[in-house]
C-alpha cells in the first residue's frame, strides 16, 4: 500500500508527558514523523501540537485512543493536507480575487475556488475568465436577514472547507458568522496609527504615515477584530496622494490574503481565545 | 578661497516659476546645486523646495533677494549641514541612549550630544561612560511646572539644535513644548491595530499581533500626536512573550529614532501642519 | 484649452545654473512645475533631471530652446505619461504574466499588454483568457538567429514602448537586444551569496539560505548584468525545500517585475552605463 | 527544590518513533516540555530536535538513557541556557563591538563579554569604556602563525563559549579555525548580486545596487563560507556614495551579527554539513 501524508493537530490543557503520550500512540500505529511543532502558551497552561505524519491511515481506532489518552478537553483532529474548497465573497474591488484564482489555478495556493458571491455584478467577468461559476446576491431592497440567508443558501449548497472575504465591504451579522466557526477569513488595510471611521486612506494621508500595512484574521464577531493570521506592511511617503496610499495598500492587501489563506489551507493555524498559534 | 556646501530649504505657497526664481538667484551668487529636491502638495498648494549649495556664501544678501522674490508667506532658511548639538531627555530604558551615543561618537550621525536630562538617576552611568553631562532633575515631590521649570533651565543653559525625547517617560506640557517649535523629537511604539492605555505590550501579546512597530515624530502639543519622521516594523509570533515583544519594541525603537534624527539633522525634514515632507 | 500634463527627463554634463536655465524655459512657455527632482552624479559630473509639467504643450519651439540652452551632449525628451503599449515575451512559468495582465486589465500598472511571445505555447490559454493575442515561436529545429528574427517580425509590427521578459528562459544575442536599446526589461532571481549556473534554487537550498531575492533590470548585453531597477527579497527558513525556495522567488519575481515596470512606464527611470537614477 | 531551565539539543539519522523514544524519558525523569522544535530534513534522512524542559536535573543517568535509546551516531547536548560567555576579536570599525556591548550590559543578550582582542589598538578605549578588557596583538612584523598562536593564547586563558568575529578584518588559516569548530561566529556584507574582491562597496555602487545585506555565519574553513544563521538586507538608491552604501551595510551588519548570535546563544540554531537549522 503506498503511504499517505496526514497532519494531526491536538489542542488541550497542559500537562507533563503529553508529547511522549501522542507520539508513542503514533509510533504505535507505525506513522513516521515527517515534521512537528509544538507550543505551550504558560500563561494559559494551554497545549498545542500540530504533527505532520506520514504511514497508513487504515485503522480508524488512533484518534479514539488519543482521545482516551489526552485531557478531557482536548480537541484532536486527524486532517487531509490536500486540497481545499473555497468559497469566496466579493464586492467591487478585484485585486484580491485576481490573486487568488491566479494563485490557485496557475500557482501553489492548495485550494480550488469553487465559487464567488459578489453583493455587486461588477467581478462576474473577471471570475468567469476563469471558468468559476459567480453569483450575484444584491443587497438591495432587502433585508440583511435575507440577504445574509440567501448568500448562506449558495454557501451551504457548496459545502466549502473555508469561506474568503476577498475585499467584501458589508458587516456580516453575528448570526451568519456563527454558522462558519473559524471558517471566515477576511483582509483588512491596517495602519499605525490606527484611523477609525470613513475613508482611512484619507485620513492616513492627511496624517503623513510612512508605512500601510494589512491584517488578515479569522471573522468571529466583529468584522475587523479577530484572530490575527498575518499582517505586512508597505513603505508609503508624502508623494503618495490618498488614492497612491490605497493602491499601495492593495497591493499588501492582496499578498497578506494569499499567504494567510495558504497558511490556513496547510493547517499550519490553530485558533484560541482571540489569539492564533502560526506554526509556519 | 574654499568652497563651503550649505542647504537651502523653502516653503512657501505654490506658484508658477518659482523654481526658475530660487535657482536664478542661486545662479547669479554663482552657487552650484549638488542636489535639489522639490516638492508640490496640489491639495494645499503648497511648494517645497530643499536644495544643497556649494561655493561661497560670504555675500549675505542673498536671502534677502529671495524673501523679495518668493511669496509673502515663504520661509526661507540658509543653513549649514555641519554637526549639531543635542539635548537627551531620558527616564530609565538605555537602549535609545546607548544607540545615540555610540552613533554619534563612533558612527554617522551627525551630532554632538552635549547632556542628558534624566528624571531619574539609573542612566547617569551609562551617559558618562561617553564623557557627557547627565542631569538627575526628579519628577518627585514637586510640581509638573516646577520640574519643567528645572529642565528648562538647564536646556537653555546649553541651547541645543534639537531636544530628543530617547524613551523619556513622562507627559510634557503645552507650555514646554510650545517653547521648543519644531525642535523635539520623540520615539513611541505602534501596533497594528493601536492599543490605547496602559501595557501596550501586553494588549498586543493578549490579541496575538504579528507585527511591532515604532514611531519617530515630532512633539507638538500631544506627546504622541506631532508629524511622523519615520516608522519601522519588527515581526514577533505567538511564541513571544509580552516582555519579549517588548524588547523586540526596543530593538525597532532605537534603530527608527536614530535614522529620523539623522534625517532631521541632515535638514532633509520639513513639517507643515501636522505633516512631514522628508526628502531622503 | 484643457491642461495636459507631461514629463521632461534631461541628461548632460553638470555645470552651475542648469536648473535655472531649464525651469527658466519651463516658465516662458508658462508651463506650471508639479513635481521636480534632480539629481547630480559628483563622481562622473553627470546631471539627471525629470519635471512633471502641467500647461499648454502646442508650441513646438521649447525643446529647441532647451537645445540650445543645454550643453551639446544633453539628452532631452518630452513624454506622454500615458498608457504605454507592451509586449510580452514568456516561456512557461505563468507568475509574471499573470501578475501583469492582472494589474494592466484590473489594477494601476500603467500600461496595455498588447501581444504576448512564447517560445513554448504552455501560456497561451493563459493569455487569451485576457483577450491578448499569443504568438507561439518555437525555438526548435532552427537557428537562434531565425527563432529571434520571427519575434523581431511580430514585435515590429506591434511597434510596443517597452519589452518584457516575464520569464523568457532564453538567452537573447546581442544582435537582438541592440535592437531595442533601454526598451528590454528582464527579472531574474537573486541570492546572497549568488550562485552560478544550473539549478540555482538547489544551489541555495544546499547552502541554506535565509533570503531570496529578485532583481529587475534592463537588458544590454548579457542577460542578467544589465542596469537594475528595483531588488526585493523575500526570507526562506531550513524547512523550505528547493521547490519552495523557488515558489517563493516567484512571489518575489512577479512583484518586483509589476514595481520596475510601473516606475519605467511613469518615466522615473534614467538609465545611464551600467546605472539608474529611479526618482520614485 | 526549585525547578530549573534547560535545553535538550538532539541531532541524529531519522527513524519512526524518535520523539516518543525521546519524551517518554524526559517524562520519566519528571520533566516538563516548555517548547519543542523538530525537523527531519527528508532529503538527508536527518533528525533535529530541541527542547526546552522544566524540572530537576539533578540525575545525571538521562543522558546516557538518551544514547542508549537513540541511534548510534546521535549527538545528545543537554544544555544550560543561562549566560554564555564570549570573547570578541575586531580590527578597526566600531559599530559591531558596540551594539554588542550595549546588548550584553544594557540589553537583553544572554553574553557577558569577557574580553576583547584586536589586531590594531583603535577599539581600546571604547572597549575599555565598559570595563571590559583589551588585548592587543599586532600582526606587524610576525608570521601570521605566530600571531594566531598569539591568539590563540589568550582566548584559551578565558575557555569562552564563542568566538565572535566583530569585524576582524584578517584571514584565519584553516588551523586556527579547526581548534573552535562551530565556535566561531562571523559577519559579512553580502550583495545581490555579489561582488567578489576588493572594495566591494565601490563596485556595488558603480553597479547601482538597490539593496545591500548581511550575513552572519559560523566560520569552517573558508572565512566567508561557513554555515549561515541570519541574513538581513537594508535598501539604497542612486543617492548613495560608496562610503553611504558602506554605512548602510554597517547599520545592517551590526544588527544582523547581535540577532545571529542571540539564536546561537539560545542554543536555537544547530549546525550539520554546510547548513543550519535555526528554531527562531
Amino acid at each position: 500500500m503506498v503511504n499517505e501524508r496526514k497532519v494531526l493537530v491536538i489542542e488541550c490543557t497542559d500537562s507533563t508527558g503529553l508529547i511522549a503520550k501522542i507520539t508513542n500512540i503514533c509510533f504505535e500505529y507505525q506513522l513516521n514523523i515527517i515534521r512537528n511543532d509544538e507550543f505551550v502558551d504558560c500563561d494559559h497552561n494551554r497545549f498545542f501540537m500540530r504533527t505532520e505524519l506520514e504511514g497508513q491511515f487504515s485503522d480508524k481506532r488512533m484518534v479514539d485512543q488519543l482521545a482516551r489518552a489526552l485531557p478531557k478537553n482536548a480537541t484532536i483532529r486527524l486532517v487531509d493536507p490536500g486540497r481545499k474548497r473555497i468559497v469566496l465573497m466579493v464586492t467591487k474591488e478585484p485585486h484580491c480575487l485576481g490573486e487568488l484564482m491566479m494563485k490557485s489555478q496557475y500557482g501553489s495556493l492548495n485550494a480550488e475556488i469553487i465559487a464567488v458571491i459578489g453583493n455587486h455584478n461588477t467581478l462576474s467577468e473577471l471570475t468567469e475568465k476563469f471558468s468559476v461559476p459567480f453569483h450575484h446576491v444584491s443587497h438591495e431592497n432587502i433585508s440583511r436577514e435575507l440577504h445574509e440567508q440567501q448568500i448562506k443558501d449558495i454557501i451551504d449548497r457548496y459545502n466549502p472547507d473555508h469561506l474568503v472575504l476577498a475585499k467584501y465591504m458589508r458587516i456580516l451579522t453575528a448570526g451568519f458568522v456563527e454558522h462558519y466557526p473559524n471558517k471566515i477569513i477576511n483582509i483588512h488595510h491596517s495602519f499605525l496609527p490606527a484611523f477609525i471611521g470613513a475613508k482611512p486612506y484619507h485620513q492616513a494621508y492627511e496624517r503623513g504615515v510612512k508605512i500601510i500595512g494589512a491584517t488578515a484574521h479569522f471573522v468571529n464577531n466583529d468584522l475587523d477584530d479577530g484572530p490575527i493570521i498575518t499582517q505586512d506592511v508597505i513603505r508609503v511617503d508624502h508623494r503618495y496622494s490618498a488614492e497612491q496610499m490605497a493602491e499601495a495598500g492593495r497591493h499588501v492587501e492582496e499578498s497578506v490574503l494569499a499567504h494567510a489563506l495558504q497558511q490556513v489551507l496547510n493547517e499550519k493555524v490553530l485558533v484560541y481565545g482571540n489569539r492564533t498559534v502560526v506554526f509556519d
